[in-house]
């Protein structure tokens, strides 16, 4: 186990210069000059351009495809159906998503990929599609999750068995899995409550929304090597996935990652990628992909839609006494919704002692769902922490204090096993009280809502590696993505590590040849993981630098200490030497004794929980039933902000990406079982005028875990966010809304006593 | 140390699977197919072409530059220079670093840059620089390194001073600097001789002849990052030179390698791509530029010619008795000869006690001259291996017992202070001596020649990485560049190590980003270097399996065995388990325990150096001149042959390369200075007709040093093929020649009783 992953060295006594300042981001100038190459802006020569053909059916069986007019189209290279990718068993993960890419038995999902064509132009490759003649025998199909649930309702998988429900009879079905959580036992813990709220709750699926939509340029060689640049938070992922379903070696894929225009979640799995390389390797060429917005709404994952159950009781003083909860998530044609983290994470603020969590993941007749901000969490959160303030009217107390009453603290154990170490739940009740925004009078005609939220936050797989120039500057190679602004946060880091300036470091985004696997950038692991391994990697380099600093002076290697960017003798009896920089080492000893670099490879463990505290104000009109939201205000321990300007983004973005889930986004299908509203202009996502500025309070409870005590903070900021405004909208009208969003003809409904 | 440096682990004993055979080249069908991208094939969108003026003058002072008509063009987009440059003090390696890319103060040679346009099309670059006014002080200049020694000769540089040489007057100079090596009693020596001859050679600059002209793409961003694409033998070296002239941070300059259509020494050394970054830098779009071969005969650099004085004694029983020499190496305009290599390695191959040389670096008006393989040494060992063949004709030997009878071996120690090890030149003598082409007589009417060769190979500044992804599959990072195959010789040393199939192993070469410093690929450091800490990387993470191995077992660390590809239980009273392969154990641990890779950066030592005898036939066409190669073989010690068939074809196109060199090749100079033949019609480079199959004997002495034992090839192959030829020429037609080339008119003068 690396040193670092038992001490850290974290102190809180250190004082850092670097960290904790704002400096401007090293890729500002590409982002703003639009030099920055995202996924759609790779050229190469002699390139075709690529176009799926996708099923305009969501449930039928794929009889025949007949491409040979497509083929015989001027300016068509090649066509690539299933025939072209090797088999794998269905019902296995990697079966799942070889079909999910190219349907073969059966196309399950309104825009399910059946064809693609590699052209010399798009509008050839467009007017290829028209020319393949596609045999369907159409299938009844199910949309809604609980429906497809029901017994007669249409199966997509026959094969398909319920795992972890003993049970289950054995015979189709449409139910995935099934898993249980408990501790305690609830049944006293009701008879203990003097008030119980039991409600259902559903929220609909979202799209991640990114502006970037996926591209990518596939190029393979003739000897099966495969080259392909793409917009991914996982170019290791994606290469040992293609791996698997190519059936080809890991270390012939080499997978290059553009600069990303927003992921979220939804760039850690591959839709056009491997239909790419498919294309080329045929036409042996370069294929570029790039899909539509249409293509992105109809046929990448949105987030899991839920429908819940939950029960909880408190007793007069406050303290709540147990929780009980069924979850249904709805994950789309195939299994993958990570609905665990819902299970787990519901009622992880509080200090529980009895829960019990049934929860199901369940298939049907949509895009399989794909990884969002805190996965499966905000959805559950959105009816706890509704009925958390319920229960706070029912005793009475004020909703922030009726949460510290109950806050999980250091010592607690969640109902998954994990004991927590030192977290910052209380401090961010506190700060949230003591906010301007808290302690601001409600507005005439406003509601005021509150919610908080956790997430685990990540470690996991991680390398990196910093090389230090004869010249004393800094290179750090990492192999992750960045979502998010991470290349200045580790850059500061190994700053702050070496003492050196922000500008002597410059952080580069390895393709997969150059470095070892990391798991993807997600679930707010990266700035706290990949700082791990480029701290460590800073430290072997001082480590090597002191031994060099030991020769260069002829004294022992416990003679050099590191202090401020500097070698200096250890003590005076070590003797008298002039301070000796990074520079004056490399300088005087790259060429004699190699190149000074320090490598990293972990399974990064230590990651600290992140909490967090929305308010959020709103107004409503009853006429119209629209919802402005006037004030809102995120307040949440990030550990340690090490670029505190950053933090706040991610705060603000989650934030805004809940109020937009909250209020308007929302997939509409026909009954034909086609998506209705596949564009940026149908699908209401929320725009600058739809919020105010987003207030932020950082609470800062270091990680000890973690060298400078950080957390990570990319998923909490968006897990408050429905109940918040949930909270705000019955706050305002009395009715506290149960199923999202929360649009205007929906709320009209609602305020005009149609229930919800 | 690495441990490797202290113990290779070498043993005669080990089978090998892989080493010593002959797989299909790995970037081979990317080469075939076209798919392989160098130096002048990188498109990006925005690009420019840049285009460079050069001066028509061979020496001047550089008045003034007027570029407002050339700005003015339509289509132009920035012109650059020397006001671009930063400036940097004359007479120091980098100050005539930057004044070789663009002139300041005066121009030095027929082709040097005075200024650079960038534009929308090549054809407007090229009209936009006749459009550049540029007032010339046309100075008298001096083409000829002795004659430039002469008092009175003009004067590159005013402040130059002769180094080394303590009589010098402190007066200009054009000679740089003046070293000598002597070891023994030359005098005494001279006495014991039987036998004594001098002769005067020289040698013309001749060019790489590279067939891929020096081709780059810069991109500069607004914040100072700078990206080159480029075609070079040393990625880091260009940066950290790039760095130094343009006053940048290393690390904010990233370099990348296309793949090389041929380097030969010649692309260690950049010309148009400092250029292109100030171009790119001031229009803030890419700057592509790709010379011309005009532009590469005329400005890039050529070989050091040589003027050298020879004397060698020999007693009748056929001992050397002493050696001395005086050597003058024309530089070019600036200095940079290697010439310490001439003087080092001239007599190495003989175990002699009496050596006195002196040489001398000369400036002229040149282009200035860049390494080629054993950089300045074939030119001297053109003179002592004809003076060698002399000796032995004059004892009555026969020309191969008399070099056995002086052949160094392991245990002298050269002029230069080294020792041998184990070295294999009387094992190539011998193997010479029973070669197929030294057992055959001479044909009728042919003349037959020997020579002996020597390069000390070399080792340095080595990083790579090694990593295994979780199927076991293998990639390799190389910071060097692949000039000759190293991908796959050094591939198959991984995959011997690993005990994989090679097919699971793929070598790629990093940009500066990605890996610690390098020294450039020349001396034959490459395969040898890299091969090292590939090795030791390889060797790291069977250590890391190993523990892993250990821990999936539960049993001790030492209780793993790794043996052909296989982790095995180390004895029984271990426990029985099956073996684990390397795909095992990282499909079970990748996700729990971190990426499995080695990392090495290492001052690569412990290189062997190399021995030749090559074996020359020819005929004498006495009515043209012409010179035939009617037969050809190489003999030298590899060491250990990685790869049978590169090793045979480094041999080979070493002696082609030479035969060129010796026949044909040289620079034509008018009275005005000017280059009159910088084309390939008019430079006579050999083609295939010119030259028979060259036969091959690889010789195998190991170097311990080594894992598998190598050596290095690149070099001692074109060391002794200017006097195996001279000395083929002097059997054929009586006359020895002693100066190069040896053209059909210059040989005609020879055989007409002119004298040499």
């Amino acid at each position: 186990m690396p040193a670092i992953l038992e001490d850290s060295g974290y102190s809180p006594d250190r004082k850092l210069k670097i960290i904790g300042t704002n400096p401007v981001k090293h890729d500002g100038p590409d982002k703003v000059t639009g030099r920055a190459k995202f996924g759609a802006d790779l050229i190469v020569p002699g390139m075709l351009f690529g176009k799926i053909l996708r099923s305009p059916h969501p449930h039928a069986v794929l009889k025949s495809i007949d491409t040979s007019k497509a083929e015989a189209l001027p300016g068509v290279k090649t066509v690539v159906t299933r025939e072209d990718f090797p088999e794998i068993a269905q019902g296995t993960g990697f079966g799942d998503m070889t079909r999910n890419i190219m349907a073969r038995e059966k196309v399950y999902y309104d825009g399910h990929p059946v064809a693609a064509v590699a052209a010399t132009s798009e509008s050839i490759a467009r007017k290829a599609l028209k020319l393949i003649a596609v045999e369907y025998e159409i299938l009844p199909h199910v949309i809604d999750a609980v429906e497809a649930m029901q017994p007669g309702a249409p199966i997509l998988h026959e094969y398909m068995r319920t795992t972890g429900d003993d049970d289950a009879p054995d015979e189709p079905t449409n139910v995935v899995n099934r898993l249980a959580l408990s501790m305690g036992d609830v049944e006293k813990g009701f008879a203990e409550a003097d008030f119980i709220v039991e409600r259902e709750f559903d929220t609909q699926p979202m799209h991640q929304g990114y502006i970037e939509p996926q591209g990518c340029v596939a190029s393979c060689s003739e000897d099966g090597q495969i080259d392909l640049y793409c917009t991914t938070q996982g170019t290791h992922v994606f290469r040992d996935r293609l791996s698997a379903i190519l059936k080809t070696d890991s270390s012939k894929i080499r997978v290059s990652q553009s600069e990303m225009g927003g992921g979220f979640g939804g760039k850690t799995s591959f839709y056009g990628e491997p239909v790419a390389i498919m294309l080329s390797k045929k036409a042996r060429r370069p294929v570029k992909i790039v899909l539509t917005r249409n293509e992105v709404f109809r046929c990448t994952g949105p987030v899991a839609g839920s429908k819940t159950r939950i029960k909880m009781g408190a007793a007069k003083d406050g303290r709540i006494t147990a929780a009980e909860a069924e979850l249904v998530f709805q994950c789309g044609a195939f299994p993958g919704s990570a609905h665990v983290n819902g299970a787990q994470a519901m009622f992880t603020r509080y200090a529980l002692e009895n829960i019990e969590v049934v929860s199901r993941e369940v298939a049907s007749n949509r895009p399989k769902v794909n990884a969002f901000r805190a996965p499966c969490v905000p959805q559950v959160v959105f009816g706890v922490e509704g009925i958390v303030s319920e229960l706070a009217a029912k005793t009475g107390m004020d909703p922030l204090d009726f949460r510290l009453k109950n806050a999980a603290a250091e010592g607690y154990t969640t109902c998954y096993g994990v004991t927590f170490g030192p977290i910052g739940f209380v401090e961010t009740l506190e700060a949230a009280k003591k906010s301007a925004h808290y302690t601001s009078p409600v507005p005439e005609g406003q509601g005021r809502g509150v919610s908080a939220g956790f997430w685990f936050n990540r470690g996991g797989d991680t390398t990196g590696s910093l090389t230090i120039a004869p010249d004393g500057s800094v290179t750090i190679l990492l192999g992750t993505s960045d979502v998010a602004g991470s290349r200045l946060s580790i850059s500061m880091m190994a700053a702050e590590e070496l003492g050196v300036p922000l500008d002597k470091v410059r952080a580069v985004f390895a393709d997969t040849s150059a470095i070892g696997n990391n798991r993807v950038t997600a679930g707010s692991r990266t700035t706290f993981s990949v700082g791990m391994v480029i701290v460590d990697s800073a430290r072997q380099t001082i480590a090597e630098m002191s031994r060099r600093a030991a020769e260069i002076w002829d004294v022992p290697e416990d003679g050099v200490l590191f202090e401020d960017g500097e070698f200096r003798p250890a003590g005076a009896n070590v003797g008298d030497f002039d301070p000796l920089t990074i520079a004056d080492i490399a300088s005087r000893t790259s060429i004699s004794h190699g190149a000074i670099s320090g490598h990293s490879e972990m399974n990064v463990t230590g990651e600290g929980p992140g909490f967090g505290l929305h308010i959020c104000d709103v107004a409503v009109d009853r006429e119209t039933g629209r919802v402005d939201v006037k004030r809102y205000t995120v307040v949440e321990d990030a550990g340690k902000a090490i670029h505190p300007v950053q933090v706040e983004g991610q705060y603000q973005g989650g934030a805004v990406q809940g109020v937009g889930w909250a209020l308007n986004e929302e997939y509409v299908y026909g009954e034909d079982g086609r998506m209705q509203n596949p564009s940026f202009l149908d699908y209401r996502m929320p725009v600058a005028s739809d919020v105010p500025m987003i207030e932020t309070v950082i609470v800062e409870v270091p990680n000890p875990n973690h060298p400078y005590g950080l957390r990570g903070v990319g998923e909490v900021p968006v897990v408050p966010t429905l109940a918040a405004v949930g909270n705000a909208i019955g706050d305002a009208i009395g009715i506290r809304p149960r199923s999202l969003p929360r649009s205007p003809p929906i709320l009209l409904e609602l305020i005009d006593g149609a229930g919800d």
